[in-house]
């Protein structure tokens, strides 16, 4: 047992940071030291108490991170100690119609670790082997606590099977939007982010983006006028609004690729005739599977995400309640990262 | 110039035969002399004059044909005279982005044969020498006036690639759905048919399909009790109605493809987040390419569509206006046909 400092979901907007005791790494675990951990939009769902029935008052959340294999538990052969790793937060059960399909990543009974089980906003995590991948040594580890998202924007892409040259929409400019729209330029499309909030869209165009205000000008049109009238090859619908889903298939040319990004709680209505007409398709993308990862490491380390304007704030593990509130309130922030180990 | 009868659309559910002549086959056209001639759900639209502005009211309608060749114009070097064809009633642009990328049969600005040109309603036809597909020559030519619906349900089975032993539902169990299933059953699908309307129920079951009446029992439930609750693996929406389209999304499996063959005029509700949940795949199909046509004169041929069955009624041209009528207040009938030619 070694005393750590962790990070607890008290209930009710309070994150407590506690000394605590854990084990050694069990078998098929490996100890992490913790360096980096970034806060999620679900890791504000948690803060907001929407998860309570799911992950209770005693919960340490975290699975944006970055860390250094401390120890191995028996059994583990795929890292050693003194490597850098992530850790992919997904346990399938490998039993269920999904799971035996080979879709394990969208498994009907997942556990998501820092949800389901504790995560990694503490100094040593013990976590499945089987969840690792490898980084570079000369990878910085505030970068690599960008893996996480920057993987579920590959599977997205990947879903939609962006090619080099194609005409590429993100809806949504927020922090998810702008990973997938760089992702989306790293595989050779032509990305416009079309956002309404004035300081999103001055961060993107800062990283480099085109950028189309909806509120402000005519999308249909201004995509019309950049593709010949042919429309966008692809659309992330990344805003989960009404007025989102009609733009994506507006703005879509014939047999265009539109991926689902967001969560709409609602049941939006859709102009499901297009679908028919111009052969449009939607696909549905969830977070990631292995390739994912490597892709999204690769894409860090070749500097293809712009890590330093993405990360708006760094907060040590003992401010991490002022950091939750700070990022709750800011219409600017990216991502925020917590700086778990010294 | 030859005499000839043709069937024009006056307007106002109002269909007349009279002589009219007819010049030879232009350069690049052959002249079809008209077996039979199929009514299409479209033709019906026509008749209830939803579709004057498009059609005007001196027009020959007609697309689901066959015929024989009875003459070719100059340039022409894909049939001869004597040959069995029928029409693939697509005439593209060839300069649209849709065109420009392959995708002919979803032209901006699609001409369809018999429609926004004269068709097949009439004894002797002149149509683009691109448009025919020879038949083999002892396919029966009332069967063949079926390759048409039959190629729609081809295209509907290809874009959504129905594998050897996958779980299939098809929403929507009129002539569209019940060829829709006959096709998914020959690509090697386990197929439902979900329909509300008794009458429907007994021809897809006298078809040999598996049925279940939403109205009456859990359509989810009878799936997950089928697919041992893993859903179907493909779905075909073909009801064209808001509770077909809560079913789609209610009765997939993770991963399924659901196909998008109703025309849906108005915007209907969807569970969105099940797509993104369970990476559901929306695809939009619309009528059909070559390749389709190729297959579906293979599945008639064939005998895997049981043409006797469809065919519920065959009227000479003179009582066109009868069947019309008929066809529009049979709640039972699947496809009539118009006997043209003697
Ligand atoms: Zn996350
Ligand atoms: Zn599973
Ligand atoms: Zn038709
Ligand atoms: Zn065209």
């Amino acid at each position: 047992m070694t005393m750590i400092d962790a990070a607890f979901y008290r209930g009710n907007r309070i994150f407590r940071v506690e000394r605590t005791e854990t084990p050694g790494p069990g078998p098929g675990q490996a100890q992490l030291r913790i360096a980096f951990c970034g806060i999620c939009g679900t890791d504000l769902h948690v803060f907001h108490g929407n998860m309570d029935a799911r992950v209770g008052l005693n919960r340490i959340v975290g699975h944006e991170m970055s860390a250094v294999i401390e120890a191995i538990g028996e059994g583990v052969t795929n890292v050693t100690p003194g490597q850098k790793v992530v850790v992919r937060p997904l346990d399938p059960c490998g039993e269920c119609p999904a799971c035996k399909r080979g879709h394990g990543h969208i498994c009907h009974n997942q556990k998501f670790l820092g949800l389901d089980t504790d995560g990694a906003m503490q100094e040593l995590w013990n976590a499945p082997s089987h969840t690792l991948h490898v980084l570079p040594d000369d990878m910085r580890l505030d970068h690599a606590a960008l893996i996480e998202p920057v993987a579920v924007a590959c599977h997205d892409v990947r879903m939609a099977a962006v090619q080099q040259g194609e005409d590429v929409v993100v809806i949504g400019g927020g922090p998810i939007g702008v990973l997938v729209a760089m992702v989306a330029r790293a595989a050779g499309g032509n990305v416009v982010i079309s956002e309404v909030n004035p300081a999103r869209l001055r961060i993107a165009e800062d990283l480099g983006f085109d950028t189309i205000n909806p509120a402000e000008s005519d999308l249909k049109a201004m995509i019309d006028d950049r593709t010949g009238t042919k429309g966008a090859d692809v659309v992330f619908e990344v805003s989960g609004s009404q007025p989102g889903v009609d733009a994506m298939t507006a703005i879509a040319a014939t047999r265009a690729r539109i991926v689902m990004v967001a969560i709409h709680a609602r049941k939006p209505q859709i102009d499901l005739f297009q679908f028919f007409w111009r052969e449009l398709q939607l696909i549905g993308a969830r977070v990631y599977e292995p390739q994912d990862y490597d892709q999204a490491i690769a894409l860090v380390a070749g500097g293809h995400i712009d890590a330093q304007k993405i990360i708006t704030n760094v907060s040590p593990l003992a401010d991490i309640q002022r950091a939750f509130e700070a990022l709750d309130e800011s219409p600017t922030a990216m991502k925020s990262l917590i700086k778990v180990g010294e």
